[in-house]
């Protein structure tokens, strides 16, 4: 009995190991408890309780996650946009944490591929990937606080997407203003596009491009044209940081 | 010239003084840029612009409290209410949020006292009292970050409002249930009701709660009613918590 409890909590360690290592490599920090993380992944269809009968599933880290999302990027568009008033803030965080911008966010992450769940993930709807996400935050909120919520909201949401100027519908594709300005200052530029299909049954591509021969940036979207414009706004946004350091 | 100077710069600290005294009573801590707050009274109406020509009042600070609040309420509900989804989440959530609420609770703090504003305070509708209590919570969050926006709101809102009974419409009158334990555990009560109508035009009632002939509550509100009624909510959750210490 005992080395069936061994071997038990052998193999229940080694998972938890496993989970640890994608949840890190997610974030880009070490949870402290993976608890709110499972349940993050945890779909309502594996009907889990916990010892006072309350449903183990993500549904209602959703609601935390939203509100901490919602206030991160508040603050962001705040201090960002000194001449926004009220009214351009509302409707530019509304953009940003629109139900097919956070879809696009958890599709990113590849959060479905995570879940834990009865029915088959190819019934999901759409807004799965987006409701992940939201969970995901506050799963993060719970586990280490608001400012580890605002790293993570920076780091993938921020950077790699909130651009005001595109918001507002300035700028209309990155890879146009990209292919520009290597014009402009002699560079030569290749997109590598490549499928990448992983094993959930959703199309994707990657792409690779490089600026005077070396990879400058990297990106995976659901599309070839929205994969380039990806690493095209990556690019740009890298290259506008060397400039600014000048 | 100096000592128009000294006596101008002398004049100016004075003012600073008294306004950091009045801003640390209303917080329940030392502010440390003061700044963000003199924003948060700064009516449009002043006309008043940064040096890059942006205006400065309290307008963008109410977008950002406006959000602060939502994330701690969340929190605060997400924990509390374990049974409760996500449908009910958000529903206690926004009555919590209402504008009715927020509008008593800048009330509560008179923040109208300390409005700079070319047009008289008498011609703002019932709304500028939540906006205020939005944008204090908007200065907070700039000033001492989010940790001190969750401390502030849970002293003036949480404790004294939140009660998820109430909320939920199982609790109708805390002073009912006052009396109900008064006349039940053999303790006297008396509430003295007098006027407190301050100086800015409103009428203002305050209770003063004895049981046992020791004030255990004051209140103060716009209605003998309501000064009543939060009195006894706030004295039913004192002894709540003796209750639950014993």
């Amino acid at each position: 009995m005992s080395i069936i409890k061994k071997i038990f909590s052998n193999s229940r360690s080694n998972e938890d190991g496993i989970f640890f290592d994608e949840v890190s490599k997610i974030l880009g920090f070490k949870p402290l408890n993976l608890n709110h993380y499972r349940k993050a992944f945890t779909h309502r269809s594996m009907n889990k309780t916990d010892d006072e009968g309350n449903p183990i599933n993500y549904e209602r880290l959703e609601f935390l996650g939203d509100a901490m999302l919602g206030s991160v990027i508040a603050a962001h568009l705040f201090n960002k946009v000194p001449t926004g008033d009220e009214g351009y803030l509302t409707k530019m965080r509304s953009k940003i944490v629109s139900r097919e911008h956070l879809n696009e966010l958890g599709k990113d992450l590849n959060l479905i591929r995570h879940v834990e769940s009865k029915v088959s993930t190819q019934h999901f709807g759409e807004n799965i990937h987006g409701n992940l996400f939201e969970a995901l935050i506050g799963a993060i909120y719970l586990d280490r606080g608001f400012t580890f919520c605002e790293k993570f909201i920076h780091k993938k949401v921020i950077v790699p997407y909130v651009d005001i100027a595109k918001l507002e519908g300035k700028v209309i594709s990155y890879k146009s203003l990209l292919i520009e300005w290597c014009q402009k200052e002699k560079h030569t530029f290749q997109y590598d596009v490549f499928e990448d299909n992983g094993n959930e049954g959703i199309k994707y591509f990657g792409v690779k491009l490089k600026i005077d021969n070396k990879i400058v940036a990297k990106a995976r979207a659901t599309s070839k044209k929205k994969a380039e414009e990806k690493a095209s706004q990556r690019a740009y946004f890298a290259y506008q940081e060397k400039i600014n350091k000048k």
